[in-house]
């Protein structure tokens, strides 16, 4: 049975010893918080994600979101699940006080937000991407559109989407052809046909919030010519409630891999009415503000997959009697989890999934810092590491999501090939996470051409001597299990350093860009490395806490069996583009 | 579109240069065979699968078998295209001639495989499971039975099937509880529940002749008391025709991730009538005969997926434009082949694909080798070849098909996560072939367990011997491109030697399992380099041709990016028990 048990213990780890949490909770806007109410909130978003939210992930894959006569209907289970959670106030964990929001720490509702993507992830998104129109209204629009429509979404009684993608413009939204004219009245009208919005339509709320990418009659070409819109499915009437439908319809949904509960919207804009956020022709700029955010949380939906494979797995191997292992007598069968392969399998899991963990937390400290440290300097170096860890955090954690619901699968031999195990679900839904908010590649290109050169190397540099700073500490320590971890990261920090340095160095962009996917998977198996590593030492604080000394365990297990690949990522991220564009594609295509 | 162009060019050049498929047709028994009829014989095949199988493959995955009120309906399409199948005599390639078979070689039957489950994989598996049947018919069967039932097994008239599984006994057959007890006329009757019988029920033939493993009352307990039976759908009347239906009732077909085409049985054997096979008790070790075979064709499973993905991925490539190459005009859009990122993944699963394509063949090629070379120490050194390579073959093969699967839907982007582009369809499907015919995970153990101490050590020792004696071909060569080449498959051939020198060395049996799948990747891995490493120095007989040529920069991109993770492979496979098992399940198990 595949229920969710929340790894509040696991969380609550990372929280205080690689977040950073109550230094967080000393920022000023925070007098409200203390570490207590957020162990409590915790454990009630813990109870409620287990209890109300992860039973609905089966029928929302089953039945799915479905489209009839212009529009989505959701799963009847999704519609009392929506409506206990705007009720219980999970969306509004962070939101602002004066917009009905609870003001947490980002921080913190980062890991409301894993709880949610691990209980049921095709249902969360719909929070998520309330969750940027939020962040993009608050950030960049005028007093009159928050007044009117900011509460409503902080407390998720509407939801907002994020409408960019065109046919011709996926990974290069300058391609954007949608069209906006300005209205006598100040508003504007929209035309144009967007595909891939994610909740584009729903049943789930009284009115949906569109952020829109569209061209002024004015604007230059390219990504300097797009401005951002709002325009909700109802128009307001003049108490701010719902008035008359605006004019988008819902062409059709796609028939998906994975996530069928969230409905992939085809929506066509014709003179539908919106609004101006911000300035003109500066609509990219504000999609990238808020971009970190949502790659973070897509890197998190990668990790909460691989955790509820993983929670799936190790039940059914403990379960699962087949054979027998070294030294069970000949009379009885073994759990399967007894068998070294499968052990390994299940180390591997675990493994990945905190180092993934403790990488996204503090990518999520980092921007928690960058806005609210109260030392400017501070501030600046958080923002430069927020940039840097951003685009592993999302591309690594997610293609490690995939991979390690492909090893959930593989615990369960056969009966994980059938649907009704629910292994195979994980594995389709994860598969979207390397995908959107921007590809894993795109990701990959961002790290080594923007990233790792910002600030002359200093930002990248400083992480590294960061690591090379846990040398000492690891050295101190008095486990002779420490041995093996310090080795393992000395030798692979210099794969990443040599792998950096090689890129930094390299003339031609194609050598560059070339190189880009193993070496972020470079980066971030080291940074894995690194984060457990830091978890080993906080853990032998108290030996006698099995539990908490399994960290220490854990670390090995990975400095052994996964920091080695450091070895064979550089030699690929330093191959150069030669070999990548010696052969013609018309004999690559030849059969 | 989702067009399946067979690699006939690919087939061809490793069945000259890796297979040796020259000497094969020196054989006794192949003198009606010749290169050319072989080359012909194989476009025709191409053709026939492209044009008549490919088609049938989405609607096999949207349509499905069905079942209802006890039987299975298959889609429309498959029908016609079975019946084509049967017609053209593609099941008889490689049967006996004295059963109506064309005698064709064993590794030619390979090359016909690979193109019909590259057409569509859940369809085929119907034709590998008759095939299973037909050799453990023809070289275990009564000559009564062989008369009765092979004949129309081999023209594929009727099917067969495997049926082995049942819910206690899965990796681990010996528990197998099915009974079978002795008529008063010889015939025996057959009682239990099985399964996961793949193609267990159709309408595609008028029979189907299940193979099934049950116990007789005087059974030994484990693998040792297991029989192997003939068990039909329906009876033979006394013309050897079909008669009246036999007591096999089909309960329940499962819902899987993939191969929807492919019924997946739950039987019901009710005082059903069956033939006995060979011995009593006998039924593993026939089963375990016929078994290196199946394991070869699932390696070709995940191979022809692999190769099925990268031809709809590469296609799209190079028809999807977004964003400027490095050099592009301004004014301009390039393919996305153009992008290093998209090459190197699209490289990635080419150079995997001819790697695995060659170590496949060569396998098959053993096989062949070991029944039929006239010389009786070739064959037992053949023979000792296959039992090395199969589990590597199987394995590495599929593990690499699941990987190369997922990269190809990433190569599509967004496009890739949504059904009707077929990209995940193949994901999907690919899934089973890690699983079925005895897990990944089991394969690498037979390897480290039973097949590297094999003439203690020597016929490993062997094989590595002779991807050392390559070096000196490397060596002799004058393209400075060999040099790369050559540097890097020493290096990774010395890991391998030194991680099987670890594992033959050890005395705890955890160490050496918990070493075994790291291990098998490592050997696939080097395998692959070297494979490559041969078809390169083939295709420098002829550099004008700059398809053949590109064998070279394949091996060249193998080289530099894939073989050097063979460094953190040797660490993970040597890496020992202590730290798999370091921490108990109740502290892997708590959240």
């Amino acid at each position: 049975m595949d229920q969710y048990r929340p790894p509040l213990r696991d969380i609550k780890l990372v929280l205080e010893h690689i977040a950073g949490i109550d230094e967080i909770i000393t920022y000023p806007g925070f007098e409200h918080v203390d570490e207590e109410t957020i162990s409590g909130a915790l454990d009630e978003a813990g109870r409620f994600m287990a209890e109300v939210i992860a039973p609905t992930n089966r029928v929302g894959d089953t039945i799915g979101s479905r489209f009839a006569d212009g529009s989505v209907t959701t799963p009847d289970e999704y519609k009392k699940a929506w409506s206990q959670y705007v009720d219980a106030g999970w969306n509004a964990v962070t939101g602002p006080l004066e917009y009905g929001g609870h003001g947490f720490p980002e921080t913190v509702g980062f890991a409301v937000s894993e709880m949610f993507v691990t209980a049921n992830l095709a249902f969360s998104l719909n929070a998520m991407l309330t969750g940027s129109a939020i962040t993009l209204l608050r950030d960049h629009g005028s007093d009159d559109l928050r007044d009117l429509y900011l509460e409503k979404l902080v407390t998720a009684q509407w939801t907002g989407t994020m409408v960019l993608t065109e046919p011709q413009a996926g990974s290069d939204l300058g391609a954007v052809r949608s069209r906006a004219a300005l209205n006598d009245d100040g508003s504007y009208r929209l035309n144009g046909s967007k595909i891939f919005i994610t909740w584009g339509d729903h049943d789930l709320a009284d009115n949906i919030i569109h952020l829109v990418l569209a061209r002024l009659p004015d604007a230059p070409p390219g990504t300097k010519g797009i401005s951002l819109f709002l325009v909700p499915k109802f128009l307001l009437d003049d108490g701010g409630g719902v008035g008359e439908r605006n004019s988008i319809q819902t062409v059709s949904i796609e028939h998906k891999l994975g996530i069928h509960g969230s409905p992939t919207c085809v929506l066509s804009f014709e003179d539908a009415t919106g609004y101006l956020i911000g300035e003109p022709h500066q609509g990219m700029r504000y999609m990238f503000s808020m971009m970190n955010q949502a790659r973070r949380e897509v890197g998190l939906e990668g990790l909460g997959i691989a955790e509820r494979s993983y929670q799936l797995a190790l039940s059914y191997a403990q379960e699962r009697h087949q054979g027998r292992a070294v030294g069970t007598a000949k009379t009885e069968t073994s759990p399967i989890v007894d068998h070294p392969d499968v052990r390994r399998m299940l180390m591997t899991m675990k493994a990945y999934i905190e180092a993934g963990r403790a990488l996204l937390y503090d990518t999520a400290a980092a921007a928690e810092h960058s806005h609210r440290h109260p030392d400017e300097a501070a501030r600046e170096d958080a923002a430069g590491r927020v940039a840097l860890l951003t685009p592993v955090a999302k591309a690594w954690c997610t293609d490690v999501g995939v991979a390690m619901t492909s090893v959930g699968i593989q615990v369960h031999g056969g009966m994980g090939f059938i649907e009704e195990t629910g292994a195979a679900q994980h594995y389709r839904d994860s598969r979207i996470t390397p995908i959107y908010e921007g590809t894993n590649g795109i990701q990959a290109v961002d790290l080594v051409l923007r990233k790792l050169p910002m600030g002359n190397g200093t930002v990248i540099g400083s992480y590294l001597d960061e690591i090379a700073a846990l040398d000492a500490e690891l050295a101190a320590g008095s486990d002779e299990r420490l041995l093996a971890i310090r080795a393992q990261l000395s030798e692979s920090l210099d794969h990443l350093r040599q792998a950096t340095s090689w890129l930094l160095d390299r003339d031609d962009p194609n050598d560059v860009l070339g190189g880009a996917t193993p070496y972020l998977d470079l980066f971030g198996t080291v940074a894995g490395g690194y984060y457990l590593a830091r978890l080993a030492l906080a853990a032998l604080a108290n030996r006698a806490d099995s539990w908490l000394d399994a960290k220490v365990d854990t670390a090995g297990f990975y400095a052994t069996n996964i920091l080695p690949r450091s070895a064979g990522l550089l030699a690929a991220a330093t191959s150069g583009a030669t070999t990548l564009f010696a052969i013609d594609t018309a004999d690559m295509d030849a059969r």
